[in-house]
């Protein structure tokens, strides 16, 4: 038997949460025939309604789950746990600025950071999906010293699998035919989305549809995809976000097709020029639980100044909780 | 290339239809290998937001799903369809009777039969998750003349899978390791949980817990499991539901294993004693798309009175719809 992976979700009763835990336990994440047992982190208030996921769970007798820990104490809910998706995080609430916003769950990312570097498997994975999720993940990643920073990563997978979901409608093509997109910078409006390095069946992207269209309807569109989610839902993304937490970890635990890359969010290292101290998305490939930016990819003016407007953002929100860093 | 599969989907806006759309879309009904086509169905209220869940399935970039097609008109969600998966249905309102709840859906399930028999595939398969879920199963095949009713079933794999997670639970086992669960009847309060034919690991269920905890704990809880899951959550279940649907679906397409069963409630044929005329919920193996009822199982008193009070209750609710049936 293999031994069972253990994956902490934090904020399993919300919308994501609660999208994500059941296709963690079906075997969508490692494979089928990866046993996993899931720790569910719930706030106090919330601990009613994790009770219910945690019932619908087992109603589901899914033969992987070998075990389910619901709880609110951060050292129960962290112990040796080898993946930590952290979804729970405070929202805007109305009249709330940004800057306040990112201060409030400064505080929160940076007592999780400390209680999985105490409690967590040397070895764990994170992915920060809780907005402003690069500046989570880094000030994370900061309260963790015995970790290295590059096992803290955010989630700009979404973008990522939004802009291929465009690119093949538009073209006309499955997504399966499309390789090589990236998203840059941070998960926020000023994201980069860039087709400039996509394969359609093999063919230049910018070969099919025009750099216009690119700069006109896909970047804003994709930028904005959240809130058009909300116009016709009356509710954000939730199942398709769920389904790129899956795409992100698997990927990064069992690796990325030959030829081809995905978006993550990690720790900057100077690659195309963007300075140590922040966490930007880049294009990455992985390999049995490894990632590496994708290297050599030529950056002209106009993606130059999309990379350092993101990249000041980053930064703008790093000088806000720069007490907190480490 | 495989040929899609047509799924069409009832009240794909709804928690259950949420839940369950990006699970199929993603493969887990039918294989990772098997292309899939969602035609999702939704009252006319209900199209915007049914458009928002058709943009997240595009946003998730799963390389299975072919096509998703947004309709409120039933000849457009059920063309050519090769599973419908019957979710949309009336709910009970407060101060509104049992009858006039049963009333209510039979107009919607008969007029979803005729349109499946119209338009869907000559072999297509039906589950109805929207309850009554039994006599609306009852009423769509009825109004399917040139269909066989046997492809018209509906679910209780939600109980059967409740079932094995408290039996799992109480001998301290994993869901792998029991077998031949059965849920006899309607998919009601009159359900009748058994577990007098499990195996535990090759051990009878009966050797390792005592009838009087089957009795006094174990049905009961199956019985209430919903009111329980509503208490918890503050909402019905949905991912669990969603669960449900795809193990019914999956075993019905691609068989059940060795040894083992599932339940389903289908056609009667006389089986155990019970006429025909009702949809009832009884142990079924299947392979390549077909089911066969599991016969020559031991009916002792206790189980009897237990099936005859559930048939009972489906012969109240069909003769309150008679004049909808042909």
């Amino acid at each position: 038997m293999k031994t069972p992976i253990k994956v902490t979700i934090t904020g399993a009763a919300g919308h994501i949460g609660y999208a994500l835990a059941f296709r963690v336990a079906s075997g969508e994440m490692f494979g089928p025939k990866q046993p996993v047992i899931l720790r569910l982190l719930e706030i106090p208030q919330a601990l009613s309604s994790v009770h219910g996921v945690g019932m619908e769970l087992e109603d589901c007798a899914l033969p992987l789950l070998y075990d389910t820990v619901l709880t609110d104490d951060p050292a129960i809910g962290f112990r040796e746990a080898d993946y930590a998706i952290l979804i729970g995080a405070k929202p805007r609430s109305k009249g709330m600025e940004r800057k306040d916003l990112i201060t409030e769950n400064a505080k929160i990312f940076s007592a999780q950071g400390r209680a999985i570097n105490d409690h967590a498997s040397g070895d764990v994975r994170v992915l920060v999906v809780g907005n402003p999720a690069n500046t989570n993940a880094l000030i994370a990643a900061s309260n963790a010293p015995d970790l290295n920073p590059r096992q803290f990563t955010a989630m700009t997978r979404l973008d990522h699998n939004r802009a291929l979901g465009q690119l093949a409608n538009k073209t006309n093509n499955l997504v399966a035919d499309i390789k090589r997109m990236t998203i840059w910078g941070n998960h926020s409006m000023t994201q980069f989305p860039d087709a400039s390095n996509c394969l359609v069946n093999g063919t230049p992207a910018y070969d099919l549809v025009s750099r216009d269209w690119a700069i006109d309807h896909f970047i804003p569109r994709i930028q904005r995809r959240g809130a058009e989610i909300i116009e016709a839902r009356g509710l954000s993304s939730a199942a398709s976000a769920a389904d790129a937490v899956v795409d992100h970890v698997r990927n990064w635990a069992l690796g990325t097709p030959e030829g081809d890359w995905v978006s993550m969010s990690v720790p900057t290292d100077g690659s195309y020029g963007i300075e140590e101290g922040i966490v930007f998305s880049f294009p990455v490939t992985c390999k049995a639980g490894n990632y590496e930016i994708v290297q050599g990819l030529e950056i002209d003016d106009f993606s130059r100044s999309r990379l350092r407007a993101s990249e000041k953002e980053l930064r703008e929100e790093r000088a806000i909780i720069e007490d907190l860093l480490h």
